[in-house]
């Protein structure tokens, strides 16, 4: 069977019980059970919950065992203790996928969690069953209206081609909201957990095949076998970018890690060589994680690193180039065709060589693209940074040169940053976004995310020039 | 005369003209008056225009010689070649400051705009007048309802007690909507531009005394005397605190300054090191800057590195522990007695060391607020970062721990970051910053500006041991 196959009732299910649903706020059934219908899931909902005979509108079922139909996927939340029981009752009734949303397993203080985490491994190893979790906040797939979680607000996110795996529930909470704010399309958002029977590397591999995936981005505290991670991942990283934010660089928060979901997070250094060795991004902070996730699912890969940074506001072009040097990449060198050119087009109170500075050229549209394209097409330029700022004198700058910098996406990477207060511009941006063209709220964010995307593309080209080498 | 009143008639002027003012939306005259109207400006409005009667509804003048009254302030935003005149023109009024919006002096490619900057200084510096500018976006005064810019955008700015201070008018427009989103109060936003009598070291001196300054954040390309920067700064620093951010990190930079605001950047690392020995906090990115500047804001100073970490998702707590580690902060090991309280207070499935996660009892509102006031009274803790991420199940949690930490914040620095989508707690984060717990986007963001308010503590208190010993 087929990763895709045996991950198909986790992420596609056609029917779903939610063991333990609630019509009580203060339960975490209640949020769950409200998520998946506020998620508008289209298949069935059965509310499992002994104690009612409808919940939230449906009709409850005392067990799982009563319910009339086929169950794809079971949501759980309900105490520890019941658990393992819950669990054989699934198997018999051939649930293939589980979301154990229940903590206080292998990450308890106590000796009865880690038990009942045996237990539970145990019987759906047997069975074949998949567990997401537990101890896990649960997963979204936002391509098929599932939210399987206990926070409806998921749904919220945009749908798109980034998904987000992360060990921690609360790095999910905390990404979502950042990208309900700065961009970023997602596909499906998945809380590991515990990792009870699913750990990394296994939704590494389920991710590769799945066609609604373009990007990987992981939120790793620690893993058991991590050998077996950096093995899939070197393969996935290949057809797909990865983005790793790896928590427990310190030793407090490594410790953390232990009592968080149950391993130690350790070995910091190793794991970024070792990723660096997988052609894996590597990441220090959940902005730049979600920002370089979004340039991969919208820039196509530059073919080197040299950079036009063109800016409206010098301050912000100054920024964005000591950021690229900063990263390893080259101002970009412009052929004497395009300098000659841009001289002709700007007059001399502006900066003329890369970085470009339009100056007082920014409200003379047609000059602006007329830079902008000149620089576009060159061939010593491998990707572009664009700057400008919102003010009163060019808000018709964004709008007038959406169509241009679209153009040049289609060829090669353009990031951008356009700060403005309010709604000023967010038709625009949005307009920007779906034309593949990222926009950032720095000038900071704006290169950082060029390096990286431009880092991805070098390790390719690197392993793709010794494995040719390895053939002679 | 003191440094206030010098620039009196620049901050808080009683009457305005603005040369150049227009009812066409192409020229900058046109933002430059309309800035003014909408931000509110109490005094009198003299628009000056030889072509018009009228001008935005107010009576226009032929020149600034024909207005009737007394001009405090004049903004100038007319063509270059005619500004000299008409600056001999203010200065036989009486201006004592001018606002010079026009570009393409100093900065110039060629040798006209030098020569006219250096007329222009010869005129001012005769007369005593204060120029901001040439080539400066304006200055906005919140405490004023002064827009001296041509972005009436501005105005929307939270007022509060943080000055802006940027050579580059761009980086105001750049901080100014980071501020609508993240949050940060300000009093005076200063573009500097070519810094024809007025630089760093002179609006140093006078937010000094500016009763309605509290922090001083700086955007440096570079600067020409920069020794009277250092000594300025190293003097205002013990008395307010001054964050700094240096463009220009990299040669492009570097060289696209000159061309920028006719300084050549230069010199990083000194200015770096320069800045460290008069307690002034070096940034390196705009997010940063406007961060640390909220915290000095809001907080109050650190008495050392000690920092407990409270989240309601481990992952978070994680997050920031290694953020704190890494820029030199402690966790701080609670005494015995606050272990011994947090292990009755919280189940053995949370972590109950420093990192604290509240995990399962993240909706137990009273043991909440217990455990943060348990460890905020904790004598081994300096400052606090307080996580949580929304969840629908923890809705309530930012209004029922408002009053702890706030009571908190009076005797030590708390921030906090509180994730969540759409509107959901907008009020909530509103009612802390406004009592003093400033909020963060993510705990990266929160944590490095904890360690950025200890740094400046610690080299308070160092410079201050060092005087002691030196009287001995």
């Amino acid at each position: 069977m087929g990763r895709l196959e045996e991950y198909k009732d986790i992420f596609y299910p056609a029917s779903i019980a939610v063991v333990g649903a609630s019509a009580n706020p203060k339960k975490l059934g209640y949020h769950c059970i409200t998520s998946i219908i506020r998620g508008g899931f289209k298949g069935k909902i059965y509310p499992v919950n002994p104690k009612s005979a409808k919940v939230c509108g449906f009709k409850a079922y005392p067990s799982i065992k009563d319910v009339p139909d086929k169950v794809d996927l079971a949501i759980i939340a309900i105490p520890r203790h019941i658990v393992p029981e819950v669990v054989k009752e699934c198997a018999d009734k051939g649930v293939k996928g589980i979301v154990l949303i229940t903590a206080g397993f292998k990450e308890a203080e106590d000796q009865i969690g880690p038990k009942l985490e045996r237990e539970i491994a145990v019987i759906t190893n047997q069975y074949g069953i998949k567990v997401i979790g537990p101890n896990t906040f649960g997963i979204v797939n936002l391509h098929a209206d599932l939210n399987a979680s206990f926070t409806p607000e998921f749904s919220m996110v945009e749908k798109g081609n980034i998904s987000l795996v992360s060990q921690s529930g609360g790095f999910c909470h905390l990404i979502a909201p950042l990208s309900l704010k700065d961009g970023g399309g997602f596909s499906k958002i998945i809380g590991l957990g515990n990792r009870c029977n699913v750990d990394f590397a296994d939704i590494l591999e389920y991710l590769e095949g799945d066609p609604e995936t373009k990007v990987i981005s992981l939120f790793i505290e620690g893993v058991d076998n991590a050998r077996r991670l950096f093995e899939v991942a070197s393969r996935v990283a290949r057809k797909k970018p990865i983005v790793v934010y790896k928590a427990g660089k310190f030793k407090t928060s490594d410790k953390a890690s232990l009592s968080h979901t149950g391993s130690f997070a350790g070995g910091y250094d190793l794991y970024r060589a070792a990723f660096k060795q997988a052609c894996v991004v590597t990441v220090n902070s959940s902005e730049v994680l979600l920002d370089t996730a979004k340039a991969f699912s919208l820039c196509s890969l530059p073919k080197g690193n040299r950079i036009a940074v063109i800016s409206a506001q010098a301050g912000l072009g100054m920024i964005a180039c000591d950021l690229c040097e900063e990263n390893g990449l080259e101002i970009a060198v412009l052929t004497e065709e395009t300098v000659q050119r841009i001289k002709e087009l700007l007059p001399p109170l502006s900066i003329r060589t890369n970085p470009i500075d339009m100056g007082p050229a920014w409200y003379d549209w047609e000059t602006c693209r007329e830079v902008v394209k000149t620089v576009g097409i060159d061939k010593n330029v491998d990707a572009m940074v664009i700057l400008a700022a919102y003010a009163s004198a060019n808000k018709p700058i964004v709008m007038e040169l959406t169509e241009t910098l679209k153009t040049i996406a289609c060829q090669k990477p353009v990031v951008t940053c356009f700060p403005s207060p309010g709604n000023i511009w967010l038709r625009e941006k949005r307009e920007l976004e779906s034309a593949n063209v990222p926009v950032y709220p720095t000038p900071e964010r704006a290169a950082r995310v060029l390096a990286n995307i431009v880092k991805y593309a070098e390790a390719l080209r690197s392993k793709a020039k010794f494995a040719t080498q390895s053939h002679l």
